[in-house]
């Protein structure tokens, strides 16, 4: 009996796993893909819950790997929903819930199109699943846990497509062969405290810090490489607190995020900015502490046979040629991209992580045709 | 019967005048001026207390001015004091408490002063003081209502001495000639907040501000005029409080106090800030609100008679020729100077605003000496 992706996206909506909850997600995923053949192994570390599934030989010579989660971010003013966020309702050819387009109907969709391929189509070679419960956590031990544990177990994936939602208007019109790193700095500038009358006895961390953050913004860090957009600099706070306007503070922080193509890597950065730290600190005599936080470099997967397979699938599905793209935030896929070539490809992303999370039922059962023919088109 | 200005000082003391608290001290000095002959008027604004005194015709040729405060700063931690802060305890020669140098001691010798120069000597002129209960605090309805009165009156000043505790060192090796003056610029940029990963939907208000505060402290105001030292710019605070690092904030605010020279004034800076303001909103598209508070303009008493009226009795008490100073932070003469020519004079400030606030009693003495010799002098 071919499994409904429509139904199992309501099914998994109505598990309240918001991250990092399992909330009875990888538990159905399991049972499914069990009943369809697929070994399965729960990958759990650190208080987070993750799954392996495996249909075919370990060592086969081509294996389909899918990465994808099945956490969900919180639901926000659960009052402003229309329906709850975890009724899974579908009215009006509409699924509502949270989950909905990120990414528990993408998961639905390639766990569909995968049982019914294996069944009717045996192929020669290996589907292998990477599901994390923490995509939208911290994702210390979700993709990556899972990754670790295949290396241990010589588990491995040729090819590895991303089911997260890409398509800005419609579903088709985009898949991300790429995306820029992230890397978070964060300052804490010390100078000596003082009375603004008398400013020779006091050392300014504000002026330190402005002069420090003028000078990491003020040329761009590039013009955008061939395949990426420029990078991009962004200080996302500064605080100090200090209420009396008479006195110089002794301390004040900063954070700044880089968004940065595969001109930089979080390294070459982080040299970067202690360059200018140890510039500004020795001119002010401000200690400025730098804490660098790389949550990803960047990734790229050149054009060539695994593009052209996603894409004419979509195309022959979906009537349209998808933009090849490098935008956007970042996603597990930073992780795979160590492992094998790695593309990702979803639904239509409009409304995720906002209320009235929703999706139409036909885009799931059109995505779990162009999986459908994605895998065909892999194993001929 | 004299007035003891160490007793009287001590007494001051125990009145529990933290700013705006009256205490009890302005009713004190009242009841002693009134039996001396003066002329007694309580002058309240906003819930402020303060006390104009005239000993002498109202339409004296020369009136004699002194300008003072009986208000006093928190106590702070009172269990570090080695002494109640209100004890008024005298020890070894030394007087304990809130006030002792900053300034409860400046008016008793000043009180003492005149109280016995009037019975002994009675002057053709007249003696005014004006004793503020707000000058620890925002200082708007203190000496300002005072000489809003005053004027409103026909009460006048030929010359006025503030006994602020002026003295660095020893009594007597400065009298201040000038202050700088303050305004401070509170600043609220208001962007667009999105997502770090597309920052071109969004406006960064902490660039805008950061760019801004770069421009303002780029180059010094100035390198200081010949009776003052340079113009002084600290940024005070800045504070955003946006915790998600993926996130371009809305708003930002940052607070910037000026201490200023005479090259410029409150109303020129705020011009040049606005017109600073002016470029980086219209470079960046961000909304930058500025206001500012001029909390007083630069004041400067060339040298001359008055100046060394109060330099000669200073080193005929003390031994030592005073510096003339425009050091340091602001007072309540940055607003008697637009009545008549001010001079600031008093004891040692070591351990005023601080824990432990403490003076010398021998130094209260002779600051009544150097007092008494001041009036002798400029009514010969
Ligand atoms: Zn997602
Ligand atoms: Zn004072």
């Amino acid at each position: 009996m071919p499994i409904d992706p429509v139904d199992l996206s309501a099914r998994l909506i109505r598990c309240p796993s918001v991250t990092p909850e399992e909330g009875g997600a990888l538990v159905l995923l399991e049972r499914l893909l069990a009943e369809a053949g697929f070994a399965c192994t729960r990958v759990d570390r650190g208080g987070v819950s993750n799954l392996f599934a495996r249909w075919g030989a370990k060592n086969a010579a081509r294996s389909f790997g899918f990465g994808g989660h099945t956490d969900v971010v919180p639901v926000g003013d659960e009052a402003a929903w229309t329906h709850p966020p975890f009724s899974g309702l579908i009215e009006d050819g509409v699924l509502w819930g949270r989950g909905a387009t990120d990414m528990k109907t993408g998961v639905a969709a390639f766990v569909a199109a995968a049982v019914d391929f294996v069944k009717d189509t045996p192929p020669e070679g290996a589907i292998v699943f990477v599901i994390t419960g923490d995509e939208e956590g911290p994702a210390k031990d979700g993709t990556v846990a899972v990754l670790d544990w295949m290396e241990a177990q010589g588990e491995t994936m040729s090819v590895c497509l991303v089911g997260e939602p890409t398509s800005p208007e419609v579903l088709g019109d985009m898949i991300k062969i790429g995306r820029r790193g992230s890397v978070t700095f964060d300052l804490v500038a010390e100078g000596v405290q003082g009375h603004v009358a008398y400013p020779h006895r006091a050392k300014n961390p504000l002026h330190a810090l402005v002069d420090l953050l003028g000078r990491m913004n003020a040329q761009p860090l590039d013009n955008g490489t061939a395949h990426f957009d420029p990078t991009s600099l962004q200080m996302t706070t500064i605080d100090c607190g200090n209420q009396a306007s008479n006195v110089v503070p002794a301390r004040a922080m900063a954070r700044v995020n880089i968004r940065f193509n595969d001109a930089h890597s979080g390294a070459s950065l982080t040299e970067w900015a202690e360059g200018l730290v140890a510039e500004v600190a020795g001119a002010t005599g401000v200690k400025i502490g730098l804490t660098a936080s790389i949550s990803g470099e960047s990734f790229y997967t050149a054009p060539g046979p695994f593009v052209d397979l996603v894409s004419n699938a979509i195309e022959a599905e979906c009537g349209i040629r998808p933009e090849l793209s490098t935008s956007g935030g970042t996603s597990d896929a930073r992780f795979i991209k160590n492992h094998c070539p790695v593309l990702e490809f979803g639904l239509v992303g409009k409304t995720m992580h906002k209320v009235d999370e929703r999706i139409e039922i036909a885009q799931i059962t059109q995505l779990k045709a162009v999986y459908t023919r994605i895998l065909k088109g892999y194993f001929v």
